[in-house]
């Protein structure tokens, strides 16, 4: 199967999927997601993005159906019946079905599951950035389905030739429409704190994770649009994309200061995500 | 038909009714909605939340597929079908149907409708409101599908027994989870300002109309907590709810020092109801 669609146990072609009128995601949005990537059929990090959906569920007050145990079988079942060596695992829940009514509903959460191919992001080439204002809610921290603020500003991207939009409330950098940045300077990694107003990436936490391990500083905190503009180098990261870095913001060169010190993170990423995926660095990385 | 549901020209019974897994609805929250509430077959207002629809339409950058016109025959053709005197009329247009990615997809946008009984909220007895903390995204004069915050302050009202969440920021009251909320104080109605902190309620802009028909002084203009526990009444309008007055906000007795002119302005509100619908206000209000 070319890409596949799950929905409460039925599932099938992803473009013939349907769902019901009445579930909570068609007019309110009520419902929180996760996704990773997956080379030839080891999800990566699964347990990680498991976790953190989880939490998402818990804090918006969704019961998934299915434990962490049960999803983690059924993700994998259902991977494998996808003809792609290198895929994107997506998967959530909605609060429920029944007739508009904002308070939530009786019954049980639906379960989504979306395959398709994607593959990591080659990071040997730079990418262009723009900026945007971030109005969205004070609650990204948790990956839910409202997202009009990030599918606005990933066309305004996508308009300027850009690989993403960086969002920044005032003055102060805070994530991109989905990804998360960080920049390095004198030798040091700095990025937003995990608080309400960014999502805790999974590649975020492991860049600070291989950072430590590397013996470079890490800085949790907030860093202004001067920082950024100044960085010795600006990296995004998101689940298929381990840190690549950025030579353009707004149409104005950025970076390029510290390219060992990048590449250093950028193998090291790359090095866990061969050692556990199998994934050929050299052979893949044209994808 | 008791309940009706339509998509993208198809119509059925809206417990049946399915949409694509691809709908960028189920994903991104990815569209804008309105809703009129109906007696008798006559739409109330239906040209302004027409307007009102494709204003939030054009400011989301989705182009409806059919004309303001076109749109309005077909309410009218879809609420023929369902048999009750008293629905709520409801339609939403998503961005379009794609494989989830994040910027613009080619193709059409999605017309969704749903029709359901439902009846204007009776005025003559005062509801319970309670207070939470606005912690909505910067685009609330548009209105989408990303109401999580509205729901999960719609759940607390309920848990309280209450009719409605008032949202604060900081200190200023903006509206409630699904309907904006005056004050009336020395005579004066006081209502915050139609900016990005409020939806512009069709119910809200009559009430503006029938106190300046009253002679009755508006304020336009933000009002702090203090003002709404301070108040002499308190309304909350919406578009079934034509200005309730509200006796206790988080269990504190609140309003009922100016109960004549409330009653003035919803008499007259129920009027214009009854004159445009011929909804007989004594005999259909315990509905």
């Amino acid at each position: 199967m070319d890409a596949l669609g799950y929905y409460n146990g039925n599932w099938g072609s992803l473009d013939e999927m349907t769902v019901s009128m009445n579930d909570r995601v068609c007019f309110f949005g009520d419902g929180v997601y996760d996704a990773a990537i997956c080379h030839k059929k080891t999800i990566y990090r699964l347990d990680r993005h498991i976790d953190r959906f989880f939490n998402s569920a818990k804090l918006l007050e969704i019961t998934p159906e299915l434990s962490k145990e049960k999803l983690k079988t059924l993700l994998n079942e259902m991977t494998a019946k996808v003809d792609h060596d290198d895929v994107l695992v997506y998967w959530q829940a909605s609060r429920g079905t029944g007739r508009r009514n904002h308070a939530f509903p009786e019954g049980t959460s639906n379960l989504y599951i979306m395959i398709k191919a994607a593959s990591v992001t080659n990071l040997d080439k730079k990418v262009k950035l723009i900026t945007v204002e971030d109005t969205r809610f004070l609650h990204c921290n948790i990956k839910t389905l409202n997202l009009i603020p990030n599918v606005i500003a990933s066309q305004r991207a996508k308009e300027a030739d850009a690989y993403e939009a960086v969002f920044h409330r005032g003055d102060i950098v805070t994530e991109c429409a989905h990804s998360n940045v960080h920049i390095l300077k004198d030798g040091t990694f700095i990025t937003h704190p995990a608080d309400n107003h960014i999502l805790p990436g999974i590649a975020r936490g492991h860049l600070v994770q291989v950072c430590g391990g590397l013996g470079i500083p890490v800085e949790e905190r907030e860093f202004t649009l001067k920082e950024l503009f100044d960085a010795d180098e600006v990296l995004v990261s998101s689940t298929s994309t381990f840190g690549v870095g950025a030579d353009h913001i707004d149409g104005k060169p950025a970076g390029g200061r510290a390219p060992e010190l990048l590449k250093k993170i950028q193998d090291e990423m790359m090095a866990d995500f061969h050692s556990v995926t199998g994934y050929d660095r050299e052979g893949d990385r044209t994808l």
